[in-house]
């Protein structure tokens, strides 16, 4: 029988197919990395000045902005969803609430090389973006325009990704969105109730239960979800409590690096390499500061940041859309046990 | 600049792209409608032993059940989410809530004919489709297991449709799902501070306005939303107040058929025949009897039933999954426009 089950943190229920469960040899997506030749791009090295000026870099020794000898480079979107220029300007209209898009749209170029992707580049690489995705999130949070950074990263053409070089986005909005909301909503629920983070918690269930863990190291685990939305669904957080991507340490960072690709390895291993898409969920940008507590109170105690990977293997219907609900063909356990045993 | 629009029912907030709004012939995907030959179809007039046997249809008389001679024909899915046999058994595992998966999935074969679409029939066809929903919204909120029906369709391969004979689905969950319960709390809201129904305020304003408005008859209007989420998004929704789908009269439902039908058709004349989804919001399955009210309180006052129309013309990608928010690259204003400018 099908079970319905209820994430805690987001209040999902989502509908678990537990029999007939589709196994990886059943979605027949796949090769979301494949690379057209001969096509320009403006991402590639030596291309620098087909993109807008560089916000900052990962740069070798002695080269200079907006030239070659990169690892990691940080770019303006060239076609932004919000615009970085201008005052939130806030209008009623009659029963209608409307504000000026103002924000930040930024494209990370996660590598110089066209066609390397993701799994291909090494921890030490792979650390050089997160290096950047934590530096541009603390510089965006001073921006006191801006409630909000979400780090993202498309991969493969179903996952909405409109250029085929490695790199992931990030937007700052002058709203906390919907979702972040929702968590934080629920995770200060939790902790003025019974003192504890939520994340913790099931951080905590999750490790002493097992059937859902595919990976983990001395900081960090990655497992899939109990109320997965998505088959192969997962999430990566860290297994001590920190509230905030941007404090995250050099140490925690490189490990991060490695279970991140760990992690993305499998999937692409286990499902012929699927499109994906993935989400950095961090606090908020206001935060308590001297003292001084706002309307995110104590979020530094009850949030949890984390990385939710969603591989895009089945289509969102009327059912979806209609009620938010989500029906998922795999279980999260036999996901998991194919993410742990597959051949690396 | 573009802007940021929140929906006042569902509290969404959305990006519009207001400068270089994608226009009709931006979007590729089209021809949903397009029909393989020569493959068996286990819904067409002739084949009904293939399905399990029918629950109700619009029969010729003097026919027989699970023959032929029907115009619409409802039946059990033969793969369902949820199933129909048991009881509700609620458990919670540490931090987790589970509930077994009961619930009806059934599908409505809107038509005996293999290739003729939606906009291929005539308002007393569609008309005889509308009475199939009504007919099984009302006979399974009777069954206290269950808190929702959801009716909705899946037009083409890209909007989830598997099967390319004309059909629509209904979901009964023993939940309220996450959608409905959000529409209901904020239009319960609004209406214990202002004695209105939210959703008449909406109409008002918006037939007021005009700008949004597609098509409209003496019971219904169609109009694009001001936060659409989607390019080319519509709702249609009853002019007079009226909580629940199931107490439509037949004068209305004609006056709906027709409606529809006009709708689907701009639709399509606009997009070249894009892909869509449609989901009716109702009320729940419990609402106040004989002076007992109970957890939806005011709902005949406060809730309005509605068509919700998704055409499917983009992708959800790491922002969308990422935040709950959505970019839509064309305005609403705009599409509205087409819609009514669209020669039929």
């Amino acid at each position: 029988m099908p079970e319905l089950r209820k994430d805690p943190i987001s209040d999902r229920w989502v509908i678990i197919a537990t029999e007939r469960g589709r196994r990886p040899s059943d979605f027949k997506e796949g090769g979301a990395g494949k690379i057209t030749e001969g096509k320009f791009c403006p991402l590639c090295e030596g291309n620098e000045s087909n993109t807008p000026r560089e916000i900052i870099a990962w740069r070798k020794s002695g080269s200079e902005p907006n030239k070659a000898g990169w690892d990691v480079r940080v770019i303006p979107n060239k076609f932004p969803a919000l615009v970085i220029e201008g005052e939130v300007n806030r209008t009623g209209i009659g029963i209608f609430d409307m504000m000026s898009g103002i924000g930040a749209h930024e494209v990370i170029i996660e590598t110089p090389k066209h066609g390397e992707t993701f799994v291909d580049m090494d921890e030490t690489h792979i650390d050089k973006i997160l290096w950047a995705y934590k530096n541009r999130i603390t510089d965006l949070e001073k921006d006191k325009r801006f409630r909000y950074v979400l780090v993202f990263k498309n991969y493969g053409e179903a996952a909405g990704a409109s250029l085929e070089h490695a790199h992931s986005q990030l937007i700052a909005t002058p709203i906390t969105p919907r979702y972040i909301k929702l968590e934080l909503t629920n995770a200060r629920e939790y902790f003025h109730d019974k003192e504890r983070c939520i994340f913790c918690d099931l951080i905590r269930q999750e490790m002493g239960d097992g059937t859902r863990i595919v990976s983990e190291n001395e900081y960090f685990v990655s497992f899939t979800p109990f109320a997965s939305r998505f088959p192969f669904e997962l999430w990566i957080i860290p297994r001590r409590h920190q509230h905030d991507f941007s404090i995250i340490t050099d140490e925690e960072r490189i490990q991060l690096a490695r279970l991140l690709r760990e992690t993305m390895l499998r999937l692409k291993k286990t499902l012929n390499d699927p499109p994906y898409n993935y989400m950095i969920h961090t606090s908020p940008n206001i935060v308590p500061r001297a003292g001084k507590p706002d309307y995110w109170g104590t979020v530094q105690y009850d949030f949890h940041w984390h990385i939710e990977v969603v591989p895009r293997l089945t289509k969102q219907a009327g059912f979806e859309w209609g009620t938010g609900m989500y029906i998922c063909p795999t279980p999260p356990e036999e996901a998991a046990k194919y993410l742990r045993e597959v051949k690396l």
